[in-house]
């Protein structure tokens, strides 16, 4: 280990930084895990040749890599412990082309996912992704992850919006997976075996976008308000199989919508009230959001609509209030399954009973849209309670039971390893964890990650 | 190879086939390569229970395996040969659920495209990928070369359709991959892994899939000769440029051009004419079309519009005619090449070069809005010739050149392993073939194919 830093010193000079509050910082992301202790460096990589050397030198002294982007993650997935290599491509924030023409883009994988939106605006482009982070959270992590957002049952999530990958492999060689055309079938698809994988096949330096032109027209916003959440779902089940396609259907249920009136001190709807904000975009906005606004109401929701932008902004500043309305309640285990869509009514019915038989509160959000929840198991201090963590199994049981899967956006990472071989069976579980070790074969990829050791 | 004969008759009964004319049939497929001489048998599987059979008693016998749907293919992949066991899926044609509210289906891999959209229709929903074979090609086949089709660059690829896959490893034993929700990431995506893998990973025995809605609206239909295909080219490129996204976007060369109206006999364009037929769809399809038909004429075209069906059929059979006019002209070794649409005017340079310094006559119809090309090089008799290999790969490494891929949607299977380490580099070729090995340690599916000997 004392060798692998004096070689990474003596290879990358100040950007191997082991500085207490660095390497402090590395411990943890987003997810309320943290690592025994802090790491033996961090690196902030430059270049591709960077990533390469500290590659190189990690497989010869075979020490672990964490790779970071922003820290924002949700599953501890690039949290940085004892003996094991920080990696941050943060600082890698190029991009490196724009082509209108072929609807593409090539960036470094630190760059934030607001600050591309900006760039490619201009050009009346726009990457689909967008999780809810973007202000603070980057590409290269979307990636990592295979992340989501709000938008993903109209417009896809990051494994539809990548063509390509540039990838330093374990031994620090580079490769590079897809292509730059729309279609193409060479070989396997490792850009996709590769979006999702949380930093255990290999480090992404560069990725190539599939990018779309900004939608014309206006955007709509509805709010409406239910008496029960169930009344919610069943609104929101209501508008897709009317074949209405929102670009966003958010749906907060009542310990939610308490907690946001709480925090915004505004007026609180009927007691177990439950809410849906929705917008629709495109040539079509305004028409296919009084049919929306017509379903709503038939399904007994209390809805106002514009198209007002303020007014719009208005309207999904409550939805945008969920996280700082669950930080003002105390911590929270933020969790992530998602269903079928039809089952989303189903799924709320199992959180009402788990938050009943483990004495529990989870207030959710859920992209409805996609089936996608956010429950929030709150608690106090800074460990999650043992009941906490009982109540979390029973409710990934749960989503498995209704066809469901654990997580729809965050990722394995630490938080979730010890259940996923639950859903993919030990024949897959066996199978996914010997491909890692093609990748790498001498385990210095995010090890206990994913696949719990 | 009798013991495993035997062992497959002892189980599968007349599901076993040694006829003489189903064991020729078995030798190819449609890209004009033939085994050397006929496989084992030909087991026809009527259940996920048999294709496991066959499995167990191939990998313990150690005999290669060879899947078929209904022998579409352009690459040779599902040809089986002496030794081998031709594992045929075509019998499995049920669909096991059509959930509208879910907007998925799932099915057995032997089912026709076109079969599956007559089911779905009623329900009023359609699976996108819409290969040009439709009506003789299964959904298996689709999904084992990750096909493409004539809807890609506004509908997407089969990799954009298939949420899941039920698959029937090396041994025998049966996974899942995948999920039911529109999003998930748990675990490696070992769906997009095995789509496209052309048989090398494993037996893709049930198809989780993501459909969509019929489009509302009307259809409108344009074609539009122009004086040269690089004009043709500038022209969709154009169209692309301008925003439109139209459904269909078809470029016939002046080969192709003159090819079609001597087998339908119509008065010909003026020679060196290239065309383009282009449909647009949904609420906006008729504006959208008129715009297009500004842009084409602005580029030169002389442009006929219809929204009338018959008549846009009648335009469309033009493009529908390449494939009797190329069979006309003799026989035809059909490329795949796809460039970044920009490059598009550029390849078909590089065609008409490649034409000049190799005599040979290459007859070309584009995907235009993806870049996809399928250049004919066409020939007599039944074996390629030497000149035209040499031809084809001048015409590989051009469209490597201009950041383009071997194959867009037919795949490797044998025709193109000799490149395959060209494009994806030796870091990647060796990677790719050490995954295979994972799943398949035995090299008991498919040897041969996608990677060279």
């Amino acid at each position: 280990m004392a060798d692998a830093l004096a070689r990474l010193q003596d290879a990358l000079g100040e950007r191997v930084d082991t500085h207490a509050a660095s390497l402090e910082e590395a411990r943890a992301d987003r997810s309320g895990f943290r690592s025994d202790g802090p790491p033996l460096a961090v690196v902030h990589a430059e270049s591709v040749a960077d990533v390469q050397t500290v590659l190189r030198i990690a497989h010869e002294t075979r020490t672990p890599v964490v790779t970071r982007g922003a820290g924002t993650g949700l599953a501890g997935a690039a949290n940085a412990g004892p003996g094991e290599i920080a990696l941050s491509v943060r600082r890698m924030t190029r991009i490196l082309e724009i082509s209108p023409n072929d609807l593409l883009a090539v960036v470094e994988p630190g760059i934030l996912n607001d600050d591309l939106g900006a760039a490619l605006a201009p050009h009346g482009l726009w990457w689909a992704p967008d999780p809810a982070s973007r202000a603070i959270s980057t590409v290269g992590g979307n990636i990592a992850t295979g992340a989501g957002g709000l938008l993903c049952a109209k417009y896809g999530v990051v494994r539809d919006a990548v063509l390509g990958l540039d990838v330093v492999l374990a031994d620090g060689r580079l490769i590079r997976t897809g292509h730059r055309s729309v279609k193409g079938v060479t070989g396997y698809d490792l850009t996709s075996l590769l979006i999702g994988s949380e930093g255990t096949l290999g480090v992404v330096v560069g990725a190539t976008l599939k990018l779309r032109r900004l939608v014309p027209g206006d955007v709509c916003t509805l709010s409406a308000f239910f008496p029960s959440v169930r009344a919610a779902a069943r609104a929101s089940a209501a508008v897709t199989a009317a074949g209405a396609q929102p670009a966003i259907m958010e749906l907060l249920d009542a310990a939610a919508v308490a907690a946001i009136s709480a925090l915004l001190r505004v007026a609180e709807a009927a007691p177990g009230s439950a809410q849906l904000t929705i917008q629709t975009d495109g040539p079509g906005a305004r028409a296919e959001a009084e049919a929306i606004a017509r379903v709503l109401r038939d399904a007994g929701g209390e809805v106002a609509m514009t198209d007002d932008a303020d007014e719009g902004e208005r309207l999904l500043a409550f939805r945008r209030a969920m996280h700082p309305a669950m930080a003002a309640l105390g911590t929270s285990l933020i969790e992530d399954v998602s269903v079928p869509r039809s089952r989303l009514p189903e799924m709320f019915d199992e959180i009402a009973r788990v938050e009943r038989e483990h004495g529990v509160v989870v207030p959710t959000v859920a992209h409805a849209g996609d089936g996608n929840l956010h429950p929030n198991f709150v608690f106090d201090g800074d460990e999650v309670p043992a009941h906490v963590w009982a109540a979390a199994d029973d409710l990934f049981r749960s989503a498995l039971r209704l066809g469901g899967t654990l997580t729809g956006e965050h990722g394995v990472g630490l938080l979730k390893r010890r259940w996923l071989a639950d859903e993919l069976g030990d024949d897959q579980w066996r199978l996914q964890r010997d491909i890692a070790r093609v990748f790498d074969p001498r385990g210095i990829l995010n090890p206990g990650k994913v696949f719990a050791p």
